[in-house]
This record gives C-alpha cells, structure tokens and sequence, in this order.
C-alpha cells in the first residue's frame, strides 16, 4: 500500500520537523486552487509553514465549501486576502460531465447529489470564481481577492484580468 | 499587497521549475487535509510533483465537495488510496458555532446556508470522515482509505484506530 511508503517518509519528517508555529497564519492569506498533483503551493508562492492557508478541491471552484472555509479563515484565523487559482491541463476542462454521470449511473443505478464543476473556458471559469468570493456576504474582507491560471507546462503563474 | 510579494515569489519558482509531470498523480494517492497553515503535504509526506492529489478544506472534513473531488480523483484521474488527515489545534476544534452564526446574522442580517463543522473530539472526527468516505457509493475504491491526526506540535503523523 503506497499509504505505507508516506508514513514512512513521514517519520522522517518528524525527526526533521521545522518546530511549531501560531495558528494565525502571519501572512494572512489565503491560496484556493486545484487539487492537482503539480501544484506545490508552498514551493510556488515560496511559502514558509505557518505563513498561509491552502484550500484545494477538484478545479479549485469557489464552492459553498470553499466559501464555508474562507469564511472562517478570515473570521476566526484571521486572513484579509485571497488567491484563487485555476490550472492548465485540469482534468474538469472539457470533461463531458454528462457522459460521466451517465457512466456512474449505469455502474451504481443512482446518479451524485452534486454538480462536478467541468468547465469550458479557463479563464471564464476563474473569474466565476472570483466574482463568487467577492459576491459572498458572509465574507468581510473582499477587496483583495485575484484570479490565476497556473500554467503546468512552464511553472508561470498567470493573472486574469478584466472580463 | 501580501498576493505581490508572492508573485514576485513564483517568478523566481518559474526559473526553477522542476518540469512538466502527468496528470495522473504517479503514486496514485489521494489526501484530503485542513487548509491550516502548517500542514506542507509535500514536506510532510516526501512528495514531489507529480504524485498525489492533495485536497484541503476548513477541517479536512468529508463534505459534499470533498467527495465529488474524490469521485473525480479515482473515476477520471486513476487514484487509489486516500489518507484523511485532522490536525491538533485547529480552528474548528471546540469552536462555538451557534455564536459565530449569530455573530454573522447581526452583522450581515443574515444566516450562511452551510454548517460550519465545528467538532468536539479530534479522533471522533477523523472517524467521521473515514465512514463517509467508505460509504460513499459513487467512490470505485474504498478498501483503502486510512485516518490520521497531524500533531503541529510535533510533526508527528498519528492513526487514527478502530472505532
């Protein structure tokens, strides 16, 4: 089980472990993007730990999950700024969801309580994104939230502009 | 702005971009954590590019989103294995959530329309989320779908045992 191997390597890690930091993350921002294997946000963004939150799901959507934890990242924990971003090559672009409900169906006679977020255009998606954080009430601090396409092919990190 | 001083950061990461890797993560793993900020899953668990898909939310619960992003890892992206990791000192841990929603009502005139998931027990929590996850019927591979508490104080990575 590859679980094994990880638990392994987090021993090491243990041992090498860099000492405890404040639940307050000291940059106080918060990094939304996709769960996919590439994106190594500490690495990217040249983060320390202790220094930002980092929320991932599949597509790095603005979810009511994604906002349910923004929000408590900016009212318990203290974040005032917000990075959301997309990635090339996700596999939610283009992904025919229909098909792919179809197929579950056929395998389990019943279909998911929940929309799978595929998507057309990149960056359309990330300022759906954007307008959903900076549109959600519940969150105080909306004026410095910034759309981003990774770009896995090359390591760039690009912003989205206007619409 | 803190979201400049880290663009400026992932310019310098672009010069030193480790390359293009697949999209299907090569250890065919999937984790599932908080967003809190000292939780590097790269570092924690040996990883590099291209292995896992790491996916983090306000508590690592196992929401509705959390699933349809795990359906998508496993049915179109060739995971595996999931690991479920809560952490010590977390935001959600023993917060009073019927206090912070009324603190939002006063402030916005209205209620969120999402729980927050706060929790009393950390283990009973990571339980939780391991029964979800193995009762989820649109999930191909549930066999091995393992929970751990991540101790901030330490570093070190503890099982979370049988019920």
């Amino acid at each position: 089980m590859i679980i094994d191997e990880l638990l392994r390597n987090a021993v090491a890690h243990e041992a090498d472990f860099e000492g405890p930091r404040a639940v307050i993350p000291s940059k106080h921002v918060a990094i939304v993007t996709c769960m996919d294997s590439r994106i190594d946000n500490f690495r990217i963004f040249g983060l320390d730990s202790g220094e930002a939150h980092i929320l991932r799901n599949a597509g790095g959507l603005a979810t009511d999950d994604m906002l349910r934890s923004l929000v408590l990242s900016q009212r318990l924990l203290g974040t005032r700024e917000i990075i959301l971003m997309h990635h090339t090559n996700c596999g939610l672009h283009g992904t025919d969801e229909p098909a792919l409900r179809a197929q579950i169906a056929a395998e389990t006679g019943a279909e998911p309580p929940y929309a799978f977020g595929a998507f057309e255009d990149i960056d359309e998606a990330v300022r759906t994104a954007v307008a959903r954080v900076r549109e959600h009430p519940f969150l105080p601090h909306r004026d410095r939230v910034r759309g981003f396409v990774y770009e896995v092919e090359t390591g760039r990190v690009r912003e989205v502009g206007g619409p």
